[in-house]
């Protein structure tokens, strides 16, 4: 399988890269609006999983060319690009194309951060409206810390969220996800239960900021 | 110390008192707004209790008098009842009485549960604008499963976030969580980020509605 993170060169897209590379056999495609800065950060990767003795096949694209490859494409952008980056690339996306958001709308004050959804509901439903109909969209990966992700000497422990109304294509991404060592992938039902999944990554922040000693905190079901 | 469960009779009262009762040597005061229900839940739990070989302190009262005899009155009641029982028990209530408040606001259809938080920002913020000036207002125990809690031959192995402006209080509701077995209290800051907390309510009632084997599901924060 391909797996194309858009905006790859970023920070949860680089966790997911270097994880997907490492504990997959999918072939992973770097995205970035510059073509030159994904092939940078594909050298990057590599040498990153080179020194761990990981046999990765990792490529750089513009965005477009990345999702027009990809069976299944991971928008890895800030929350504020990723209605603008699926239009970018909609003539890329077709219905066998599974398009995966891990974004979330937060905004920050004093006391901590706070969820602050678009007018769709969360973030993973404003992805919905803009995809082509036929597109299949499914919402994971939310609550992640880049940091814990992006460190692969950091044993993940740890499960993620996954939301879609496509069940076949939240099947695909339910075992895409549980590829990832120490990552459990759960099922929330459809993309109407999003907000109260994304609004769990301003709260691991705040938990975060709060506590000594749990910097890149992360959760499980238990 | 002793501790008034306002709503004392109902499921998450239930858990709490049980609880405290078996694992600290706070006396717990049973409150409901018919004193008579009150005592018959004392009955109740203190066979379950004394079965187990627990010596605890268990009383039952009307609402109001279980507010007015406590050091921390914890307003286990419907969200919908939180911002009444408040006032109705205001009077009772002073700067050395913590208040803690455990209820969510949710609203359910065929996808699941989802948060629905009062115009004050979350049921916690409520209960703080309904509170006399003086009290101090806790937020905790929201995100535990009541028949997780009041089955006293379940182990917990959980975590409550604990959210309060008032840093006394806080630490001593931090602490006071902390006195129950398997349960470990986190602090997330003021009571502006309680909308956060409570969140995850519904979102763990629709992890356990998708996924088999999850029924009273919690959630650690790793």
């Amino acid at each position: 399988m391909r797996i194309a993170l858009l905006g790859g060169t970023g920070d949860i897209g680089e966790g997911l890269a270097l994880r997907f590379a490492r504990d997959t056999d999918h072939e992973i495609l770097i995205g970035s609006r510059d073509p030159e800065k994904a092939r940078d950060a594909v050298a990057s990767y590599e040498d990153e999983l080179a020194e761990r003795g990981a046999d990765a096949s990792v490529k750089g694209f513009a965005n477009e060319m990345a999702a027009d490859r990809a069976d299944v494409v991971v928008l890895s952008v800030p929350p504020y690009y990723a209605g603008d980056t699926v239009e970018a690339v909609a003539d890329s996306l077709d219905e066998d194309t599974i398009l995966v958001t891990p974004a979330v709308g937060m905004q920050g004050d004093e006391d901590g951060l706070h969820y602050h959804p678009p007018g769709a509901g969360s973030v993973t439903e404003l992805v919905a409206q803009r995809a082509p109909d036929a597109v299949p969209v499914v919402g994971a990966f939310h609550n992640l810390a880049a940091d814990a992700l992006s460190d692969l000497d950091n044993d993940l422990d740890l499960d993620t969220l996954v939301v879609a109304d496509d069940g076949d294509a939240k099947k695909r991404v339910l075992d895409l996800a549980n590829e990832i060592e120490g990552l459990r992938a759960l099922d929330v039902g459809p993309l109407a239960n999003a907000a109260e999944v994304e609004s769990v990554t301003p709260l691991v922040i705040n938990i975060a900021k709060y506590n000594e000693d749990m910097h890149d905190v992360g959760v499980k079901w238990v």
